[in-house]
């Protein structure tokens, strides 16, 4: 994944110069934005979601003529979506589950054959073969067909619902490849989850649904009753319905994927738990293939002992505060990690393949040959014969190269499925200790070595359950040494031992919360959790930010924070502005040629309308009007004879809400006629009136919160002193200008404490 | 609880008239907005909290002299203070449930043992007298010393996060009384509950830790290191803080607590639970008093079967339907009867007392003598003698007026606190039916009428208990009309029944679903648990708003809606702000005597601050001056001898952000000598040079979003086209001003939909 916005300076913000104001800023240090960042794996250019009300004649017409009837349909239908993409996804969610671990079993079932025989070298040989097989098909979906679904896909998720619209994110492909690729991956017995890419199958679901079957970069089947669905605010509460259906069915968590979202979610997710329920009881009864439960997350620890005493909160205060640092530690080597991958990826897609690919061989290696290390102990005598060792699949104790009667302790944690590993260790002790220090040990090194090289590869990845694994296996191994001072059982060390890990990586609290309560399905955990998980997250914030946070960072995502960086009260907006190009206004009624001319040769999608009355002595600014609002206006070619104003019916006859409500056209595909460019277009009908304006000298932090909190894509500076001769706009600025990144990169010394105190003094 | 708004119309905005502009405004219609509001039981001043940024000279420089280990503190601070009110609220719950069940019991106890000798005459007086005496303790303290603390509190806690400063809500008065009221009022057997005021109490709690000691309403002992909390915002998060811990405190439930708020409580609500759990094992042991489990509300229905099918999903959605249709219905009748209480509170204390001490008589009663219309059962004969009839104190099958071996339904349901009824409603069904339609009808009807009746009264209530009483009662008698159908238990109906009825008053489903499943301990219902809820609030919706909605316009509080209603998109911010007298504005240095006569003769809380340079055709508005602030600089008496510009350090060696933070002083008590009068206030360093402004053709829909999640106080309008001879500023709207409810008054044919299509069809 490279880094956007430094090496791939591709396009910048100049564009035609024929303003009509005065030119009023002084060329300062200019701020430089790239609109290109990294989604999935692929590059892509960046624009931000609007979700301030545009009040121009057209749409106020069409608000006030919406029927009841109408408002009713549409709460109807967003019951009616709400309750299919629950349905959809947990359907989904189940057969992936089905398909993992039917797949998984069965190779491990032929594994487990030849190893029974001896047959070692067969053994390995076959089980890299599979792994490499099946860790092939998921890459080659996700290189070939949709880079955008390569890694958790969270990230992007997260960006979107802070405002930055993630184009191909959600696409039919990508659902597709998603699902496979996922499947691939996770059978294939790589150190990565299948939440994140829950999560991302989640949104695609709903915008599919939403988009009623057309993808969302294109497409023009729509179904009629899904005009509703037109505006930013709809389609980012769709993916916000899909995006908590996935945590749901990733967690079998209701509540903890509301949590994740919003209220009115809870239809979803209530469907889907109903849905996976359904198949748990069917697959109970074992018609589903060969791993009876279905593989259904669920570490039940409801047996565990959960009393505690006040002498405990000692080690699990220690649990919390070593969560956090191995987290923050976790969180920095990842960063070095991604940044090497990115450096790989960058040379090609035969790169990309061949890196999943020697991932995949090394796993299987790993898995195969480190139990041989591993320690042959004696079977526990009150255990019957099939349990120990396991005939079954779903078993704990592994003989692997034991004889009769002994059991592999390695090979019982490193050889099964993911979720089967996890359960095992979590599990209660009511025996004497079934894992010796050294298998833990080795577990935990593996798995940290393992999740910090998978992450990055093209596959659909996720990473809860490799943070899950690492921190149950230092919880567990924490759990050993303090086990002459505590009572505390052994799988409750590993439960928050990987609660601990995942506060001081991804700093989440009360969803983690939640979510754990819902695996766990054990209410006295709870309080206990809780203190585990601030203590991490609190640890962690000392030294990064959380692996999110670092992800997007290394994609380029502009994601606004919710608080302003203190320093960025020292400087104004006018300042900021300032440090950009001069604004490209235009006029009222303005010449085609022109909107042509100015929509090719720049990358705004706002501009200002400027009016000149005869008699005024400045100009006057009537609203903002936006790019998608100019093409389609030029598409129906609306065009005049002469310069005039149109009277408001004019424009009403002609367009509806729906023409103006598309995104994402171009102007290049359209063939205007020389004659047809010295005709004109009146901008006027179709201008924002009230755009959000602020005064030169608020500062930027205060801006930021305007911005952030309505979901603003253009806030437009005005002038403290207005009067004649002084230019109504000063600038406008865009997500990307109020980046602190951005920001920092023009005034470098803004944020230099030592600086500021000098010129305090100074001005003093 | 009287009508504020209507029958209070006591101040209004007008003014003193000296303004330096043209009167560019017509006439029209006229904004009539009241400051009054019904806090507890006590009219008060209404006034909006304010989280702008305020950027002025001062504060500027105080932002950036904050060091970093003035930050750490800060946050240490937060952090410490979370701990403390966790701790405190967790532990005044418990002593709370601790005093309720001891006197409940010894009361219960000695009408027992009088019933047991048949001397019923007695016994009704007894327990008569006994509820008369501890309602009567809990009413006079509300109405003598705090009234206040009457009611639940929340819709003024909610309004208080909403943005309206609710006066003398926070106080060590209110606390006490609030602590006192509910012990009294609960085990006085009314039928209310302790879970609204164990919120009061809890943000009471925090306040009064913010504080330092002082109350909320004046005090000047502040510690020092609490000086960071001095800011509107801050002290948001802080009752913040207080309330999830009291919702946590209330239903032992953690994660509702904090999904009623913010992610930084968790640390409160994990400190309450531990306390919690700490006495309840402490009173595990029997040191506690008359009841072991010392009355912590838990309704363990673990063992209640939750298995269904898809044909229980018609019962389902049937107690959905009807807990909406109830739901709204009993929000309908409680307006009524608060209405009607309020006409006879306005008749003085004498009267308020009198009305809560006539309902204690019917209570008692009722509860008394119902039971005598019960039916004796015969007792099961698998259950022990000890069991049934009971000889404990919590016991399920009271004997009352039954022979031996028999016990009394009607009793049984009636005659334990709210607590043990409400367990005892929800316990799975082994057994045959033990209680008959007949005395689950009767239960259902009476606590229906005394669930109307009693929460209007003078003492500390909730709604939550009348409510699950109300819920679990129909759901009970729905469970057995439709025993032949289906085979969910009997129990479980009660659970469900009481979760509509909560979601179809109140109107919340995720908090409320997480309470339950907190409550009953039972995973498993939570699917079903989720549909019912949303159901309830659908069907619910469509006839009224939720009860707490219903209170805050009973009490006139100020409650700005998230959503903009519909019409307000068909007016403009400038037409609204015609409808309000002439903005009173002052100038950049000004007479002392004018900004007495000005802060005397308005009730204004804001102030333009106009300049007028010599050789400028138009004043120039400079920003925003607060009340607090020119009250604050009239204290310092920072007078100046001419009419003259101050230097930035001139004001800032006299004032620190200290200075100006204070809240609620009054200009009454300063003494200003004539000769003062004369002399000038410079005010620009303590104007907010940056206000947040916006257009007069914005429409009011959009102004309120601003308004709304900025969290504003005052809204400048600027005219559309500015230049000479146009004045800087328009209007200022408030809250007040921005309320459908206020708006409606002013142009009240703006949301008649037929009066809008014909202005349409005029205009086109």
């Amino acid at each position: 994944m490279a880094e956007a916005g430094v090496g791939m300076d591709a396009e910048r913000e100049e564009g035609g110069e024929r303003d009509l104001e005065e030119p009023l800023l002084k060329r300062s240090p200019s701020l430089t934005t790239s609109h290109l960042a990294m989604v999935g794996s692929k590059v892509s250019r960046m624009e931000s979601l609007d979700y301030e009300i545009i009040e121009n004649d057209l749409f106020q017409h069409d608000w006030r003529s919406r029927s009841r009837v109408e408002v009713l349909q549409y709460v109807f239908l967003k019951w009616t979506l709400a309750f299919l993409v629950g349905l959809l996804t947990g359907a989904i969610a189940s057969l992936i589950n089905l398909a993992v671990e039917n797949i998984a079993g069965a190779k491990m079932i032929a594994v487990t054959r030849l190893v029974n025989q001896q047959r070692y070298l067969a053994g390995v040989a076959y089980l890299t073969g599979i792994n490499l097989a099946l860790t092939a098909i998921a890459a080659v979906l996700c290189v070939g067909i949709a880079p955008t679904a390569a890694g958790p896909g969270i990230p992007e998720i997260k960006a979107y619902l802070n405002g930055v619209d993630t184009p191909n994110m959600y696409g039919a492909s990508t659902l597709f490849v998603k699902i496979v690729g996922s499947i691939g991956a996770v059978a294939a017995g790589l150190d990565l989850g299948k939440e994140g890419p829950l999560v991302h199958i989640g949104t695609c679901i709903a915008a599919l649904l939403g988009q009623g079957g057309g993808g969302a970069a294109g497409g023009r089947r729509r179904w009629r009753w899904l005009r509703y669905i037109d505006n930013d605010r709809d389609r980012r509460d769709l993916i916000t319905l899909g995006a908590s259906s996935g945590v749901c069915a990733a967690f079998r968590a209701p509540v903890g994927g509301v949590l994740f979202a919003l209220e009115e979610v809870a239809t979803c997710t209530a469907v889907v738990v109903v849905v996976l329920r359904g198949f748990t009881e069917l697959c109970d009864s074992g018609s589903c293939g060969l791993f009876g439960r279905g593989g259904l997350i669920l570490f039940d620890v409801g047996d565990v002992q959960v009393t505690y005493h006040a002498a405990d909160l000692l080690p699990v205060a220690a649990i919390g505060v070593i969560g956090g640092l191995l987290g923050s530690l976790y969180n920095f080597l990842l960063h070095k990690v991604l940044r090497f991958y990115s450096l790989i990826n960058e040379k090609g897609r035969a790169a990309k393949l061949i890196l999943s690919l020697s991932v995949s061989i090394f796993t299987s290696l790993c898995v195969f040959s480190l139990p041989f290390l591993g320690r042959c102990t004696p079977c526990d005598a009150g255990l019957p014969a099939g349990v120990c060792p396991t005939t079954s699949r779903t078993g704990k104790f592994k003989q692997f190269n034991c004889a009769a009667g002994y059991y592999n302790d390695l090979a019982s944690l490193l050889q099964s499925t993911n979720d089967d590993a996890v359960r095992h260790i979590f599990s209660a002790t009511a025996a004497p200790a079934e894992y010796s220090p050294a298998a833990l040990l080795v577990f935990f090194a593996l798995y940290c070595v393992l999740g910090l090289f998978t992450f990055g590869i093209a596959v659909p990845s996720g990473l809860f359950l490799p943070i899950i694994l690492m921190g149950s296996g230092y919880g567990r191994l924490l759990g050993l040494a303090m086990k002459p001072y505590t009572q505390l059982d052994q799988g409750l060390y590993a439960v928050l031992g990987a609660a601990a890990l995942m506060a001081g990586s991804m700093r989440m609290t009360v969803s983690l919360c939640v979510i754990f309560l819902e695996l766990t399905n054990n209410l006295l955990l709870l309080p206990i959790t809780m203190i585990v998980l601030l203590i991490a997250k609190t640890v962690g914030d000392v030294f990064n930010p959380s692996i999110y946070e670092i992800i997007l960072e290394l994609k380029g995502l502009p994601f606004l924070e919710p608080n302003p960086e203190p320093w960025m009260r020292n400087l104004t907006v006018g300042e900021l502005a300032a440090a950009k190009p001069t604004v490209v206004s235009l006029s009222g009624v303005e010449r085609v040629g022109r909107l042509l001319e100015v929509l090719n040769s720049t990358t705004h999608n706002g501009f200002p309308v400027v009016d000149h009355r005869p008699k005024a002595v400045v100009a006057e600014l009537h609203g903002l009007v936006l790019r998608s609002h100019i093409i389609a206006v030029l598409r129906k070619r609306w065009f005049l004879g002469e310069r005039r104003r149109t009277e408001e019916w004019e424009a009403r006859e002609r367009f509806t809400s729906e023409d103006l409500a598309e995104r994402g056209r171009s102007v290049g595909d359209l063939e205007i006629t020389e004659e047809e460019k010295e005709m004109f277009v009146d901008l006027h009908p179709f201008t924002n009136m009230t755009p959000h304006t602020v005064v030169e000298t608020m500062s930027v932090a205060k801006a930021v919160v305007l911005f952030r909190e309505i979901g603003l894509r253009h806030l437009l500076i005005v002038p403290k002193n207005q009067g004649p001769g002084v230019a109504p706009l000063v600038g406008i600025l865009t997500r990307q200008d109020l980046r602190a990144h951005n920001i920092l990169g023009a005034f470098p010394h803004i944020s230099n404490r030592k600086a500021r105190r000098n010129r305090d003094k100074a001005s003093s």
